[in-house]
């Protein structure tokens, strides 16, 4: 099933989409596209619903019909895996990693997936990054291997890890100074279930700036898997329903090369996963 | 005042401290102490209900009623800052930062202030550290100025920036993976408001493990003040109501000195800070 939350920001709707593309209302099933959705049979309880044809289109006169937002309410937390394609690890001059590298981004840094992204003060090398996000189901601590990690994830969606290159490298000690700015962190349109991605090792993921090519991957490249991170993050922190992974980023990030500029405002960024729905967002001065 | 919240994790009821010490029941003001409450006006609504006389003391049988929790329900993001005291940088061998280093910790880690902490499973390095905890009341962007800080406090508190030092600086490349595990977040007992702390850059905070005193310091030694913190922060995220952020500890962590242990299960940590309260955790294997 594909998910997402039509509406004002703060005031979505959830919906699915049926066969036909068309966003039916879940309004009856659940308040939103939350943890306790997905913790409490919420899928389950969609997926009857819509097999039973009980769901009617979302009117389309909702505050904000035309807008959707991020598939997931309110995460309690937003995990980043660092460098986690061997072909990015080598445009920044690092080596792979040796295992998974991990970040945090604030939660309140996501942002509807066409949304305007804020170009911070004081920034001058805002980058972008096309990532295939996480979204975690149920509650995960110490899981014992790779395999368990199915259980526990509800789907994926598409992300853009925006990322302030001086202020993660540049301005002392830690990441997260550069990947917490207010809206760094478009998801979605959709969150897919794991039975209508297929292979999430198996997935091309592009991203332009202005209609120019910069990122063309494919999740196959991933130094560790969906998989692996799951089990490996469990080790380290509780998962919980509703919260994000981004699972890194392929080369192409403006960072790795010296003729490619950082986003400026008045910038649009478009970027895909397939099966995953599309971004574009513009790029607006804070 | 001082606001705290008594009862079963969870279930914790607000409340405030009279000038007898005695918990008055907040829950006719507030259904908790969270960032509705902070942002909503709460302060002034309990501060008024306080000197009225209209408040009831707690009824000592509410659930939990000899469990206090964290001060703050539901924080939507724990903001940590790294080498803040010149002797902790000292001791860890680290020159004083040009600026402050900025890492999270996972909301979801937060604790009660004497409830267990667990040590986590593959842990040899599981450290402890006494800190200064600002809680945000308003929400902030941009400030212009470290004077403009003051206005988006709402208080202070206690906390134990539990950090796995293994996790944090062995395991590849950024700190978080050490300082979200669950429960190492421990916050309280009370969230002082400002006009009760007096000057925050003068406060003594003193850790302890098994009765041995291994912190002893004053945040007189911060290398970045308060005030400095929260302006800075303000231009790499937005602060919103609710936000913790932990400042930062002086010398004396286990990580610093060969011949001092790091915390094992059965270990009692107690630490203070002047006017602030006290915590006592035992470390449990997780």
């Amino acid at each position: 099933m594909k998910f997402l939350r039509i509406g004002d920001l703060g005031a979505e709707r959830p919906a699915v989409l049926d066969g036909d593309g068309t966003a039916l209302d879940l309004s009856g099933i659940t308040a939103d596209i939350d943890a306790a959705f997905l913790s409490g049979g919420g899928i389950d309880r969609a997926r009857a619903a819509l097999e039973a044809g009980e769901l009617a289109p979302l009117d389309p006169a909702v505050p904000g019909g035309g807008r959707v937002g991020a598939p997931i309410a309110a995460p309690g937390k937003i995990i980043g895996i660092g460098l986690n394609y061997a072909d990015h690890a080598a445009e920044t001059g690092a080596s792979a990693p040796a295992e998974p590298i991990v970040f945090l981004k604030t939660p309140d840094c996501l942002n509807g997936p066409d949304d305007d992204v804020l170009i911070p003060r004081g920034s001058a090398k805002t980058d972008y990054e096309v990532e295939l996000a996480v979204v975690i189901g149920r509650t995960a601590r110490y899981l014992d291997g790779e395999a368990d990690a199915d259980a526990v994830i509800a789907g994926y969606a598409l992300a853009n890890d925006v990322s302030e290159r001086a202020f993660q490298i540049e301005r002392g000690g830690q990441w997260d100074k550069g990947k917490s700015c207010e809206t760094f962190c478009p998801l979605g349109p959709l969150l897919v279930t794991p039975d209508e991605v297929g292979d999430p090792q198996d997935l091309g993921l592009r991203l332009s700036v202005n209609g120019e090519v910069r990122q063309n991957g494919s999740t196959k490249d991933m130094i560790f898997t969906v998989r692996h991170i799951v089990h490996y993050l469990s080790q380290f922190m509780v998962l919980r329903p509703g919260d994000v992974i981004v699972t890194g980023t392929p080369a192409g990030v403006a960072m790795a090369k010296e003729a490619t500029p950082y986003l400026k405002p008045g910038d649009t960024v478009e970027l895909e996963i397939d099966g995953l729905g599309r971004q574009r967002q513009h790029m607006v001065q804070a």
